[in-house]
């Protein structure tokens, strides 16, 4: 497909047809973790699955998704593992930002997300920080993460969680980024990254 | 499904049963990233896997998956989004553990991990080292992550990669580890974490 060719209302016709089939197999990721049906459903299961997959390998792309402009030029990131419309192991999550430049995210995370018992897996805050810090850095240009420090204060339950962040400091190509994970009760994860731009991008 | 019931062997049946079948989910995850087929197959694939969820969910577990100990006194987490074998997210990790308490696991990461074209997403990079580090932690008794600072030198190109952590120091209660998370030309990201021991454990 080339993306040159699409634009605005081709491009939420692709969004309103992918997001769907993302969203189904978000489902088919949580009922197969948390099924107990009986050995031959799970067997059959797996053979109608493979022949579905085998449908949609007809044809496609020889790699990753990457990042592709559309003919507006919108970029687009549909496989991104934080917010890609078109990558299962995203939440995903949407990004929204304030006049005063304070980003934020509201997203529920399922049993998909687990890590100790009943608990988002920490790694998993990780990847939900990084992407909001991320996402605020690169709103003042600055795009490479340079250093994410995580302090985890308690653990975040799984269900609804908020992420926010701010940029706190400029200095020159640095630029310092705050943010935190919260969930009804308060904050859980606290997070500050370093991000940097590419000199060659000055 | 009581895991009271489950011995050795039949533990060693059931992830038999279990692992093709989140296989195939990992790899319909991967197919619909990068599938170019026609809208009607996208369509079809839809309507297909919402009836194969449907057959998973006709019985299950109320909740997420948690952490199940079998008869033989064996604990396993088939949901954790690192290292569950019934979790599609899960890349997964498998983690051995060398004499000298270093731990180590090696993965290839595909398409479903992107973050920036052609790299790995920092915050999957985070996910990968936080599981890491908690199990080398965790062979202390030290399982809670109190912080956890990750140092990007470069971008981690998708493919396979190889995490390895060690204890560096025991104080009381703390116990800090550090990692890294390497490609063929060498480390990408290098990581430190504190990790506390829960005063109602000791």
């Amino acid at each position: 497909m080339d993306f040159a060719d699409v634009d605005r209302d081709e491009l939420e016709r692709l969004k309103l047809l992918y997001r769907p089939l993302t969203d189904a197999v978000r489902e088919l990721v949580d009922a197969t973790i948390r099924t107990e049906v009986d050995d031959d459903v799970i067997r059959e299961a797996h053979t109608e699955l493979t022949d579905v997959t085998a449908t949609l390998r007809d044809a496609g792309l020889s790699g990753p998704f990457g990042t592709k402009v559309t003919g507006d030029g919108i970029s687009i990131a549909w496989g991104n593992a934080a917010v890609g419309t078109r990558n299962a192991i995203a939440p995903p999550l949407t990004i929204e930002v304030d006049d005063d430049g304070r980003h934020h995210s509201t997203v529920t995370l399922g049993a998909a997300y687990e890590g100790p018992p009943g608990l988002v897996h920490g790694g998993v805050c990780a990847l939900v920080l990084d992407h909001v810090l991320g996402m605020t850095g690169s709103a003042d240009g600055r795009r490479l993460t340079g250093t994410l420090t995580l302090k985890y204060l308690r653990g975040t339950p799984l269900g609804t969680v908020h992420a926010e962040a701010r940029t706190i400091s400029v200095d020159g190509r640095k630029a310092t980024v705050r943010g935190t994970l919260s969930d009804a009760d308060g904050v859980t994860v606290e997070a500050e990254g370093l991000f940097i731009t590419p000199a060659s991008r000055n």
